[in-house]
């Protein structure tokens, strides 16, 4: 998907909203747990009744291939489902893959060329040569962890450099290995303090913002740094939206859930423009 | 696997070689091709000519993935063979994941229970608690990128900071994570006049090389600072062994150079004691 489609569909349903699909065997309801792929089930139903809100789900590989061969398979049945049914919808393989130079270029094989996600989360600590295999690929986007929503981000990214912070650096570092047509930065929305510092940094491209709802993000604080003129951010809910309920109506409770944040994104676009 | 199982497994070998399966399609001999699993009828080969002079197997997952399913069916049925008939041998699954605590537990469901790999190489930009959850299963090994032997560490790795280097401050941060029974490090071969800096730093922790052969690394040189009293590292070789010729000894001429970088092992241990 180019980046011009992306911003389109984000103004067309004045969302900014990401779903993710972090699908848990023992999370969805049980009564799924009769169908042969209870997983695509359930995403199959949370898809059919959020599409209409979000602009881009988010499948993280760690929950697929925690189930095998199987989870493999439901994934590539969910990303087939969106790439069919919605194809105005921006998908992003959770994956923070990265590696020297001909394995990377295989990991980009994998998910661009086989299972035509639109892009992929990297991690960019092995530097430039990681991640130009996927830059390669046209219409696609590298989206590379630029300050990370988890405690652990204290050990390395948020420590002191010279200049600034190694996070810091690494944005600095990476910003000129594509641009906003191809990449992307991962920011985790519990550290709303440092985006503002990232976006004098990297004041073009868009950032994928994790983090709100179970992790604590607020939104209202990010959109006061994040947006750019393009709107430049999509904000990720999974837990919250995907496991609202776990009744047969959990499907309908993730709209509602869905439908709350898309509204709030609504009333801040207004606000903005 | 034990850390004495691993050590003793290196003194009776007399090796401490890792054969890279990073099994591509592309460079098979191809009349495996007519296989129903080719990347596991070649595996099954380079393995069953080669355990004798190897403690380690390392399955790149890119290129298992690069494949779809058929690929992680490959990876299944190739770890599965070796813990059947070679279980003496330490395998790893060349992976490079982390994430948040609840996605790496995940990854580590996905390794060291359904697919029973004894370790896995973790990408540890994201801090303590995205390896925390590999760290909780008992005689596995989590093997975090030190310092990695393509040119992109000079990005963000090597850079400079108040104390030292990026990497330096990584090792030093998560060394005290787990200790030398459950962790080990990746440290590029290409960067040996780093190696003695680490060893410094990490006198006990197992030392994973890869980049010996077809990236350029020597193996004396690399001794000379890595080794410590329980020899200590692992050395890793793939395309230079797996692909020694592709014609119907394919096999054979793997063992060949397997045999030879054993030699030279053995040569080195023994002049060490």
């Amino acid at each position: 998907m180019s980046l011009i489609n992306l911003i389109n569909e984000i103004n067309k349903k004045q969302s900014f909203l990401c779903v993710g699909l972090d699908t848990d065997i023992n999370k969805i309801p049980s009564f799924l747990l009769e169908n042969e792929d209870p997983i695509f089930s359930f995403n199959k139903s949370i898809i059919d009744h959020t599409h209409k809100y979000c602009i881009a789900y988010k499948l993280n590989t760690a929950f697929y291939e925690s189930n095998g061969l199987s989870g493999w398979a439901s994934m590539n049945k969910t990303i087939d489902y969106i790439k069919k049914n919605y194809p105005e919808i921006f998908t992003i393989a959770d994956a923070k893959r990265g590696d020297i130079g001909n394995t990377s270029k295989m990991y980009a094989e994998a998910f661009f060329s086989n299972m035509n996600f639109d892009s992929i989360t990297i991690n960019p600590y092995m530097g430039a040569d990681s991640v130009k295999p996927f830059l390669e690929f046209e219409n696609k986007f590298s989206i590379l962890l630029g300050l990370t929503s988890n405690v652990g981000a204290e050990d390395l990214q948020l420590k002191k450099t010279d200049d600034d912070y190694i996070f810091t650096e690494m944005i600095n570092s990476s910003k000129s290995w594509g641009d906003a047509s191809n990449m992307m930065y991962v920011v985790g929305a519990t550290k709303a303090d440092y985006i503002q510092k990232i976006r004098n940094i990297i004041p073009e491209h868009f950032l994928l913002i994790p983090g709100v709802g179970a992790q604590g993000g607020n939104l209202h604080q990010i959109c006061e740094y994040a947006l750019n003129d393009s709107v430049g951010i999509i904000v990720n809910s999974s837990r919250s939206i995907i496991y609202a309920s776990d009744d047969s109506f959990f499907a309908e409770s993730a709209a509602k859930e869905a439908i709350k944040l898309q509204s709030q994104m609504k009333e801040i676009l207004s606000s903005k423009n």
